[in-house]
């Protein structure tokens, strides 16, 4: 029998001791900025860890970095979801690699490097291929496409002893070049010709919240109730349709973005400088529930608390379905729900669409949606497709494994698939590297000339 | 590689402890009888709880009380089994519900409460949905057709804090009703009208044996071993053919039931007070092993011990099956046996039943039978069903999901499934409540005018 | 989310702590010979055990003996491999037996014994079943025939207490016999007309290697990398191809042997009297991998370091595949190949087959050969059949389940299965035992007459 920890003893207490990891690293800070002053200062974080609040400890430092390791995060996650199949086994998923770029972006304010970037098989991951032929420069011409400032490899040469003598490097133990560097020598020749120092700008602003992790690890209440897989939903699907996305704490401003998501919001701060404020501002939200006061409690006023707001629904119930499917009907079309539902009233908001058996699913309220339940990736593709025509947003989907993003005047295409992909761009573009045929692992990039 | 234990290194120093917990109940009983005289002492037990033996301890308690969590306990239930499929996963398996409710009559000595009943979706189990509408109500009227004298909800209203915070009541944290509160009045208002106060009566006595629990526990062989499921199978098949069903500790009277199975009885005690001369003088048995001494040890006359007095049968060898399948062939039918099974003699009592590969299955002795193996309920079923015509005992295969109870005059017949059911019923009964065609979680009460 | 460990964080420490056992026992060994001289001093090893270098522990005892439970050993074996199908469930895989035979037998220098022999039911294996009738003669025949000098039945008579109290032996606890004790009796009186002294000889000898084991077990790099499973699969194969085989230490002297195979050789030693010199100076050798220097580390002049004085290969990168399936393409048919890889330069020595995606897989020099990957036993049998015709040693692809071992001047042929087996024998030979039809768990003896 399988006895999974779907709730906790003393849950108040759970959270205040994931905070203290900030004053421990600014400690740190102060002392170096005393005694080596004028360097900069940051640290490498990693993919999908959530135990620290990375928004806060990240005030202290000059900029972001992070580890990526695309094939074992790739691993690592897919079966996390419990899933077997892994087309992306020599490369790793885009979205998956693509969330940490865009996240740690927002953790560093804008500014991010990777920190070690995989250059060829590794020792750590359940099993450790060698990537496919290409994927060292395509996972560096990604990092670039996302805003990293500097892309830095692990290792350069492989050390022969200790734990992490089968983790490789640029260079063999006997100092031969791997594949990998000549990936990258190609990276350096190919990046003369092109200038990607602007920013990234995004249409979308995805709230991404520390608290909301630690709320949902310390009671999740059933079986595969997890905060990353819950946001990763919405990421790719809005990847999935070729939007940038930025990810971006609560509380921080929303100007300017077309589109707000907020995939869960459990504890909202009231107040002029609140979350509440910065979403009403904006224009466009789907914002989901805030279940927990910041004393770990439902509030009294019934969960979305203070969300009601923005969006006036009131959560009755909640059920955690596991791996228990209920069939949502939208837009004429039914997709399957499973780990997550609640029984929101349906008399004070529009319902726009309910589960078959009766329960409203999805409330609207002028601009704002509320989504009572945990969607799948092919109904938010759908759902993202359908508001973004209704508010004047461009989308396009893109094939299985392929990926586009903007960075200033260029337009990075990658093909994460092992085929050759035939992409249909724009007619008055200016190709800067590579073709409309992109190979397998390959890529394209051109200028939006007239955008 | 999985490494049950399926051993046990002293196996004989495993029994006494689990006596123990009976005196420290017993201490605490007499402090309260002593300074509080004049009140009721009761216990809220279980479901599927064996490491004290209930019976002993409740000697000490005016009578006995359980919590009935129908969802969960039909979950952790059937993942022990292996099984993946619940179809009853908004409502719970109605005979894993009513086996604690005989279990706590017998352990009560005919006198029981529920102490905790869900009333909505809770917070512990692997995952948590809402009950189906009509679940209340039926789980309650359930309770009372199988004896209970009082229904309590856990609880009145849900906590906003705190470890249980996410486990409802009947009432939501802001006081309004959930659903389960509106089932429970329906259940108050129908009660004014049925006056459900007579005592049930059997026509079944089960055996049901906390030191045999104990012994399969401490040295089970096998995966797969487990006295629980063992028994649920023999209680189950009972229950699908119509059939009331007293849960007995051994020793007991057995006078006046129509029918005695036992599953399993590993210590068998001698004297003319022993289970031996109570299951001797009644009138049909099923008695399965005797296979330990009181010393844990294989009794010298080789098992089944001293119920050889009953049927004489001897097992000359034990296999532990697991997974494996063997063929058993039983009046021109074939079922699959896993688990365990036993090598008896064939030379000394009749062989009225085969394996395909020629060990004998099951053996009688005048109206005395003996399975050699862990029996499926499909077989269970087909078995009774042939040996109540013979002797006289009237049954009725229920429907999937659907079972009868009766107590005193009244008839209940509860719908756990999610379709509508067309219940043939006799002729000349008198209905109470609700119809013959039983709505989804519905249920249906007559009273048998000419029994 | 599993996290198997595949790496260690001091793997240069965790090789010196296999070496202790060694000492311990040898401090045992010199007090017995001293104050109880002129008596045999053994220890009896157990199924698939690799803690300790059992040739070097056993260079202190005068022979080797080993615990032979073939239902529990072949059910363990194939969990190990995450096999839920075991058609040798009542019998046990009769290479999964042999091989412990063949083991034993060269870490004894070819003296022997089966010091406690199933005889019946057990009790410690995940599900115990009793043997297949026939088994216990099968296993003590198909000891003999590898070489054993004694078996040994555990245990005369199941005790009826105490742990153990659920293993059977040649008597039940009352003293009456059970099945494996007639079937002992059989082959006492069988073996008054055989005589079966002379030694086992073979045509191929398998090179075992403890330090190899330990250093996969130390570092696996990836799921599925276990030295007893890689090592099996060309035992098996080989066996399956009716070949007699000499499990042997690395540098023992091969001469003698028409094929040589090592399956993996991770620590090679230098000079002139290391393993190097001893597989040069024989005729036909299938290496595998050198990977590690004595202090754990990857070898200056790359893998597989010394061995490149046999055949020139050079291994740059390695991959563990997991589940992941690559296809090897060999004599124009393909091999799906899972679990590991190597990507070897492919420039120094013919490359005779390649995988589906370009990388070398098979390469040779004269009469040598190298597997850059983990082969399957389909493969495998081809394989060696191939290259067995090429050099003249006669091999016969034997049905499933059924094998045939030489020993002096006795050919033994086995029916592991339940069906009844027409083996084709050759035409001038003395049956001394059995028939050419082998009843199921049956044997066949001969005498190869002209041989």
């Amino acid at each position: 029998m399988r006895t999974p920890r779907v709730e906790s003893a003393t849950p108040v207490g759970a959270l205040p001791v994931r905070v203290a990891n900030r004053e421990f690293n600014k400690l740190q800070v102060e002392i170096i900025r005393e005694y080596s002053p004028g360097r900069f200062i940051t640290h490498n974080f990693m993919s999908g860890f959530t135990d620290f609040d990375h928004y806060k400890l990240s005030k202290d430092l000059d900029f972001a970095t992070w580890d990526n390791y695309p094939l074992g995060h790739t691993l690592v996650f897919l079966r996390m979801k419990g899933e077997t199949k892994n087309p992306f086994d020599r490369v790793g998923h885009p979205d998956i690699i693509s969330f940490s770029h865009d996240l740690y972006r927002g953790v560093g304010r804008g500014r991010f490097w990777v920190m070690e970037q995989q250059a060829g098989p590794v020792n750590w991951a359940p099993y450790n291929l060698w990537p496919a032929k290409g994927a060292v420069r395509l996972w560096t011409w990604q990092a670039f496409a996302h805003g990293a400032e500097v892309v830095s490899y692990f290792r350069w040469r492989q050390a022969p002893f200790a734990q992490e003598q089968m983790h490789s490097g640029l260079l063999a133990p006997d100092s031969a070049p791997y594949p990998g560097y000549h990936e990258v020598k190609q990276v350096f020749e190919e990046l003369k010709n092109i200038d990607i120092n602007e920013p990234v700008e995004s249409e979308v602003a995805l709230v991404f919240d520390y608290e909301t992790a630690w709320v949902f690890s310390i009671q999740p209440h059933g079986e595969g109730v997890n905060y990353i897989d819950l946001v990763f939903r919405f990421y790719s699907a809005l990847r999935r349709l070729g939007l940038n996305v930025d990810i971006v704490p609560p509380g921080s401003s929303l100007d300017g973005y077309k589109m707000i998501v907020v995939p869960s919001l459990a504890i909202v701060e009231g107040g002029g400088s609140g979350h509440v404020q910065k979403i009403r501002r904006s224009s466009r939200t789907w914002p989901k529930k805030r279940k927990k006061t910041e004393t770990f409690q439902i509030p009294p006023e019934m969960p979305p608390g203070l969300l009601k707001e923005i969006i006036p629904v009131e959560v009755r119930q909640v059920e955690s379905l596991g791996d228990n499917v209920e069939t949502l009907v939208w837009n004429g079309k039914e997709y399957p729900v499973s780990i997550w539902r609640e029984d929101v009233d349906p008399t004070i908001t529009e319902v726009i669409a309910r589960f078959k058996d009766g329960f409203g699913a999805i409330f609207r309220k002028e601009n704002v949606f509320y989504l009572a339940f945990w969607p799948n990736g092919d109904f938010l593709v759908d759902f993202f497709e359908a508001l973004s025509k209704e508010s004047g947003i461009e989308t396009k989907r893109m094939p299985e494994g392929v990926r586009i993003q903007r960075r200033g005047e260029y337009v990075f295409s990658f093909n994460f698939t092992s085929e050759e992909v035939d992409l249909e761009i724009p007619t008055k573009v200016q190709i800067v590297l590579g073709d409309q045929k992109i190979p397998p692992y390959g890529l394209l990039i051109w200028k939006e000339n007239e955008r």
